[in-house]
């Protein structure tokens, strides 16, 4: 059984690690890991029907980031292609909260797992509540178990 | 009273947003709040007097991350003067737990607060104690309260 | 006529612009265009038959980067979809010469175009040169026009 | 003879090279260089009176890079102390060019030299001249030898 079965979405982004992203440990660093969280995330957002760009611009919002974590499995290195798997926690009001899962495609490991937890804020940096059809859209990511496919 | 008064030892390193840290949300990136963090701790153990490249080159070590964490307060800003408040929380066999503070020098902001772990592994990505001078320098930066000066 | 019609292989990478690429201009930060490059790179190193990866562990050898230059026609926003062409300029002795186009998938704007020059070195970063069946695949790879689909 | 000693203002920035910014090659990875670049660019304009990021505020306009080029005579190594001397080499209607020289603090080693040219383009991304304050200072930059003092 999958550690996120019991959420209804999980939206599985692929990227390859660049050379860019390593260190002289000779693997990846481990800040580049949140920006694959990143990229987990807007692909989520868009599996479930809006952009996040066009959030953006639409209600001139954002989503700050408030806390952000990683537990770091196995390293990732140069040329690894990366499962990133990404899944709603929680949403309440103007906060939402993602969980992360970074797998190895080559082999399955886990790479490593992570959440981050934002509040939408508005233009003027103040906190601000979804617009109805991004909660429903969000809300609708949490639920019942669905089987999903191997990686 | 500061969070970190009952530590010994507390570095400080002072540094400047970079304009490639910022995103379009006007804000700085919150993965570079894990480089700054990174800063900071090299710059802890030099003061303790021992460099982390030295320590890597000795010893054919490194110390890899297992778990990175970070609370954010406030926004950094592009060309921010940040200060980065480096502390030892706990050292055992061969893991050692920093703290980090990140405060915006103009306004005394705290932006962050973080933490991140980390295990010794030797050049086959074995987990390795630490030799034990180096044990003895971070054992000794952790312990009775120091009054700092303010930043 | 593409300025890149009288060389025989283009190798052809798409990526997602990130949201840590942007900075607060609301474009993409200069100093990623060369890492987009690097992802071609290594695209077209792989469409010629070798990984990167396998070619550095071989023969215990780098690709270093003596030149890298970038012209900027129009800026690449967050989201945006970009395709890299990359294709080989000269190949001589230890040397390699690469040129790069970056469009953005969407309008076919053409973002930027650069090109960057790399000498191989051996562990003891000493000049060596190319194994010989790196250079024959590279100097394969330069040679008479071939008509390439649009993106 | 210094090559940049025939321009009058030469602003010299000092960072120490971060653990992020190599790569598994064992050296900095070549992108960085022009984050330095910037370090460089902006302590430059501070030195001349004003700050990059109050001129932003101030006339809702930006330096949007139209080229950059680096050539990269010495690899930068983890923990070093790098020297940025950046200087401009033109001024021009709406056009500013800057030059660079990267030299390691501990043995004088010239890293690498570059140059980026920038136009001033406004809220709307039109192209603008520049407020005459800023060109003048900028001008000013420009002139006859100054003897410089050795890093």
């Amino acid at each position: 059984m999958r550690k996120n079965d019991n959420h209804h979405v999980v939206s599985e982004s692929r990227l390859r690690v660049r050379y860019a992203e390593t260190d002289q440990m000779g693997v990846v660093y481990h800040s580049n890991h949140f920006i694959w969280f990143e990229v987990g995330r807007v692909d989520l957002l868009r599996q479930l029907g809006f952009s996040y760009r066009e959030m953006e611009q639409e209600c001139k919002c954002h989503l700050a980031v408030v806390d952000a974590r990683c537990k770091y499995r196995v390293p990732a290195t140069y040329d690894d292609e990366i499962l990133v798997r990404t899944y709603i926690k929680r949403v309440r009001g103007s906060l939402v909260h993602f969980g992360y899962e970074l797998l190895r495609i080559g082999d399955g490991d886990l790479i490593a797992e992570g959440e981050t937890t934002h509040i939408l804020i508005d233009a003027k940096k103040k906190v601000t509540p979804f617009p109805q059809k991004y909660l429903e859209a969000l809300r609708n990511a949490i639920g019942t178990p669905k089987v999903e496919a191997e990686p």
